[in-house]
């Protein structure tokens, strides 16, 4: 059985992250699964997918890494071709990914306590974001 | 339902780029699928799938960014112990993961209109790469 | 058809890494599946799943790897808001992502002669880590 729920947010920009586990948890519970797999992807190739430890340090910590290895302001060919400016947009985002799968088992996620499942916007401006949550399982 | 494509292509080494999109699209077409998941996974430990917005000056961004990171002519232990010359594709290839998993519904990916699948070669030369597509759904 | 197994393991700490393909293929063999996917998944926001091929070298290139992207002694906000001293894991863990999704097809992983599926522990000290496989197909 398969169910598919399209969630939509905005972000304001670049570093901005959304924990995504009260909706996949919801969805879960709405679909009535008890064993599978929780997929969560973004539409996009300047925002990513990952799971983390849902609080403002670690979110400052991942955007000062990112800073570090992907500078804002570097010097992308991505710019030079289109006159964008988020070439470390898309740097980061292809290296985190954009989506997780996550299994579930007695209706539950398989997420530890302090790990939630997260969207990092990357692109430099505000964005409206659509993720799907597809959920496949008994 | 689970449908199964093995792709082959051969690649010219470290930071070329394959866009898998039209391959996993026809796959999807043929497997008659209209909702559920679809995984996209490289064999080896030298390359990986993600997905990018798949135009140049992405891809040679990319491929700079991984030799700030990961230079080639690092000193790797890999080296020492095996006498090869890959240990920055290792690296690159561990970090970026083996394989993507993206849902469809309505027999469409849910994919953005810049977000293509695509393996990124990682090893030092020319490589025989085989891609494994797996549609899961109904 | 849905198979979940737990498997519980020790950790040393950061750099730490533990093969679970010989589990995963058990795991295999014992669903008795023949077509689909298998997801490995880690419970928790300081270790990761990746695939990489499982020898000393590759390993350490690894963990000095992550040294220089993420220094463990590095000046997290998380440190200052917690009082924990693995900021560096987190941004290790977030960045490798918490799991790894390999189609199977005739009862075999697809995975590289060389390509192993491996916990990588990020935390800095011992931990007792739970990974969840589930396998999913035919």
């Amino acid at each position: 059985m398969v169910v598919t729920v399209r969630h939509r947010l905005e972000t304001s920009g670049q570093g901005d992250a959304h924990d995504l586990t009260p909706v996949l948890t919801s969805a879960l519970v709405d679909a009535g699964l008890v064993e599978g797999i929780a997929t969560v992807a973004v539409v996009g190739s300047t925002a990513a997918i990952t799971t983390l430890e849902f609080e403002p340090g670690v979110i400052r910590d991942l955007g000062e890494f990112c800073e570090r290895f992907a500078p804002r302001a570097g010097n992308y060919a991505h710019h030079l071709r289109w006159g964008d400016d988020n070439g470390s947009s898309h740097v980061r985002a292809a290296l985190f990914g954009p989506s997780v799968t996550i299994p579930f088992t007695d209706r539950s996620l398989t997420l530890g306590t302090w790990q939630q499942v997260t969207l990092v916007e990357f692109d430099t401006g505000p964005r409206q974001r659509e993720v799907v949550i597809q959920l496949m399982g008994d």
